[in-house]
């Protein structure tokens, strides 16, 4: 039976891979990486890196393949095929380079940014190239440092303040709206810097880019002070190096209840 | 100046450990390992096993001290100092092992159970002991895998669904109801299996107990035909192992919105 390991590599820091994921590289007959398109060119090179380091040369494979990623910039419904499709159009890529690949008694292995828990969708992909009865295998998830813990490790501090809850949510849905119930918000996936909408309230924040990498940006207070930093900082960095990844907490001073 | 690393282990699985978590255990002179009585003697052992595994014998100290952890048992406000006495108990006791048990020119170390980032105090009380200004020290973080992330590999799930937020909260505050504006609930901290009173609802549950341990358990499901799975197995380790930390995701089925 084919074995896929799911290994979550951590969200930069090649330091953050954990022995476990160190042992499940050396025990990877292929590794498949998936390029996202030139900009992300430096994370595959961050993977390659991680081999290098970790596994003896000549004891693995590597079959690269185009992730069929959306197309972001495109904006318009005619350039974007529905989420729906556009899974389905990677399940079929992985079908294939599972089927072609990988041998009936060999381990491959996906390597995942951060932790496979946080908005990734390998393991969503894989269960559907499971349910479409193309190919069998067996897996298993390796977790990993996401961009979250590193950005409240980088800050020294808690994403949770005693006893209170927190919200992991996407930029997209910070511009909806505050949300409820909560006072202190992690945001990922915010291409368009929707903690300036909340400028003028009581609240800091805790921004990191680049985590982990050389090139980490830390920047952190009330937001009124924080948030022109953060633009500024972040138009630098994104014109630099051609593209950006950022993350960052929300932090509201709760009102009495 | 003294310096001090708060290094995340993880929740379990001594293979969690980070290459960056092994290099901070051996640069590290004092190892402060704080007990938290009888019940968690088995995660002192842990502790000891991790250092045994991966640092030279000789080159460390080991100060273990007792955690003065609010009694939880006696329930009654009489016996349980408030949040903030006791916090500062234990910087306290945190300031005297720091002043008198490390060099000036050595550095420390606490070994923080899964993400220090998550429902821990040790960065607070590192906090509380600087500002009082009793003994000065420098300090960072080292991230480590969170029992939230644990649990989402066992159980090869995402925490959150495409585009869609996910919360970390802890049993009490399930007990006030099901989070607003979410779907997917990480609960932590629930010695009262909160998730009961939600098994009439479309919910999904998966759950996990000493996750990363030889004795890890594993249920998912709808929460009807869960919960009394749950209930039973949950009674029965806790009754063999003296014991438990379990935790778990529900998962609810977004109404159209
Ligand atoms: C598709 S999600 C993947 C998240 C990943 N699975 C994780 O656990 O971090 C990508 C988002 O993660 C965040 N991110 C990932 N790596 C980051 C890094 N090194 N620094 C800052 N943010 C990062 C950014 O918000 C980015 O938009
Ligand atoms: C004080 S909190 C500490 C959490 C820790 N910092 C982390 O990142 O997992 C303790 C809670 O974490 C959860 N937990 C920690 N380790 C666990 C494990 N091995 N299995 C299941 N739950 C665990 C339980 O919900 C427990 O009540």
């Amino acid at each position: 039976m084919r074995t896929i390991h799911v290994i979550g590599i951590g969200a930069g820091d090649p330091e953050q891979l954990t022995l476990q994921a160190v042992r499940a590289l050396r025990d990877t007959d292929v590794f498949f990486i998936l390029d996202k398109g030139e900009v992300k060119s430096d994370l595959t090179g961050l993977r390659r890196d991680m081999l290098d380091a970790h596994v003896p040369e000549g004891t693995y494979r590597i079959v690269e393949a185009r992730d069929p990623d959306r197309d972001r910039s495109a904006g318009g419904a005619a350039y974007s095929p529905a989420v729906g499709d556009w899974r389905s159009a990677r399940a079929g890529i992985y079908a294939r380079l599972i089927a072609e690949e990988l041998g009936e008694d060999e381990t491959g292995a996906f390597l995942v940014w951060g932790d496979p828990a946080l908005y990734d969708s390998t393991l969503a992909i894989l269960e559907e190239v499971l349910a479409s009865g193309t190919v069998a295998f067996a897996y298993d998830v390796i977790p990993g440092i996401s961009s979250v813990s590193s950005l409240a490790a980088r800050h020294r501090t808690g994403l949770n303040r005693v006893a209170r809850p927190v919200q992991i949510t996407t930029g997209r849905r910070l511009a909806e709206g505050f949300p409820d119930g909560v006072d202190d918000v992690v945001v990922m996936l915010d291409a368009h810097q929707r903690f300036r909408q909340y400028a003028d309230e009581d609240l800091d924040i805790y921004w990191g880019a680049y985590l982990g990498t050389p090139d980490e940006i830390l920047v952190s207070g009330p937001i009124g002070e924080a948030a022109p930093r953060i633009e500024r900082l972040r138009a630098e960095a994104r014109e630099r190096k051609g593209w950006i990844m950022d993350t960052y907490l929300l932090r509201r001073n709760p009102r009495e209840r």
